[in-house]
């Protein structure tokens, strides 16, 4: 019943169809979405009317596709994502007035680290990352903490596997990341010079719940800047947002 | 093909599971699921391995399922909500740094008030709306100013419908609230005493986007408190806010 002539199953379409849409191309048509998502017409055009009938995705009056609010409140509500998010921003309010740079927490997820949360002074530098944006785990400061503190099989995967550059700064010798990996357990934080782009000097620590790793918490710098303020103001946020978190399991 | 001998589609079914996650119920097992969407056994099962498969759902080692971040990310990626909310918060944060009381994003969704982003201060008072939540259009600050300036039809449906009090202060008579909402469109604010809750007080603006009101920004203070700063406050944040929107589609 909920599978195509293809042997994909229905869930799967409509997970194909929602991530058609990217922060860039925020409205489609629903031939647009059928392409994309490898649907043919009949069945795109299907799955997307149901989509809008249970308000999942939104037509316009010319009949071009969006997400839907409701979608956003169905993911938002009952996340736990929400929770460590929730509790972590009126601490990175504080870092980011105290820095004014980009302030950022970020989980793991899928062997990557995927953005919860950021904020942007104006004034502040470049940063590539977007909030439910991605980035690898050896080429970002957060990615680092995330994967310094992550399960020794997930490093090992890491490790193991090409180290793709994204900058000059980018560890790509899995030697010498294993060392820095070693150094971040031991020190609980990082500092990493043009590891996502060359301009730019991230500096992230780690936020724990319920005893293991659970975000990691960051900051971009103009490469040029002295880190070390900035560095102090995180772990006093992380250190805040744990006290938080404990306060709001009892 | 996506319908069940019931009628409903796989699209509704999906929903109907999501639906069942709530801020007080993020972990649930596939029984408790399928019993309160409404699915038989066999139906819940399936549907729910088809959703931890794909990521929207995910499954911890004693088997309970909770919403997953591939849900969080395919809603937030392509949201013209995160356009509204990304712009909106540099300027709820110094409103909120300001006025350190709870500062809030709403707009309208299906005839109700819906919260995309809330601020809090650690010091602030009670409030019971949450991010995602929802509140009446008539008995809350935002959907005050959310109603005064919605479509005319929409307007006198919620008025030719029961005004159910939430507080002491809700206004529950059509007449003196079509007064209010005519008050609102003038002065473009409102100061709602004892509306949601009796001890406290919203104050709430409009923000506009693209030649019409987008989203209500307002905060809750306690019922004794002067509004006449925090409103200051917080026009200069939606015109800010306006600013920035328009610079963005330049």
């Amino acid at each position: 019943m909920a599978n195509s002539a293809s042997g994909d199953s229905m869930t799967e379409r409509i997970v194909r169809v929602l991530d058609t849409f990217t922060a860039e191309r925020t409205v489609q048509t629903t031939s647009e979405i059928g392409r994309r998502a490898g649907l043919p017409s009949s069945s795109a055009h299907r799955i997307v009317d149901e989509l809008v009938a249970s308000g999942l995705l939104e037509r316009d009056e010319d009949r071009r596709i969006s997400l839907g609010l409701r979608l956003w409140e169905l993911a938002l509500r009952g996340s736990n994502a929400l929770r460590l998010r929730q509790a972590a921003l009126p601490h990175m309010a504080t870092v980011q007035s105290d820095v004014r740079e980009h302030t950022q927490l970020a989980v793991l997820e899928q062997d990557e680290a995927l953005f919860l949360e950021r904020l942007s002074h104006p004034d502040a530098g470049a940063n590539i990352t977007r909030i439910a944006g991605r980035l690898p785990l050896h080429a970002s400061s957060s990615g680092l903490v995330l994967l310094a503190f992550a399960p020794h099989e997930l490093r090992e995967r890491v490790l193991a596997a090409p180290l793709a550059p994204l900058a000059s700064g980018t560890i790509t010798d899995a030697a010498a990341l294993r060392r820095e990996l070693g150094h971040i357990r031991t020190q609980g934080w990082v500092v990493a010079p043009g590891s996502v782009e060359s301009v730019s000097t991230g500096v992230a620590v780690p936020v724990r719940d319920r005893g293991r790793v659970a975000a990691a918490l960051s900051v971009v710098l103009p490469r040029e800047a002295d880190p070390m303020g900035p560095l102090a103001a995180l772990r006093a946020a992380a250190s805040a947002i744990e006290s938080d978190l404990r306060a709001d399991r009892r």
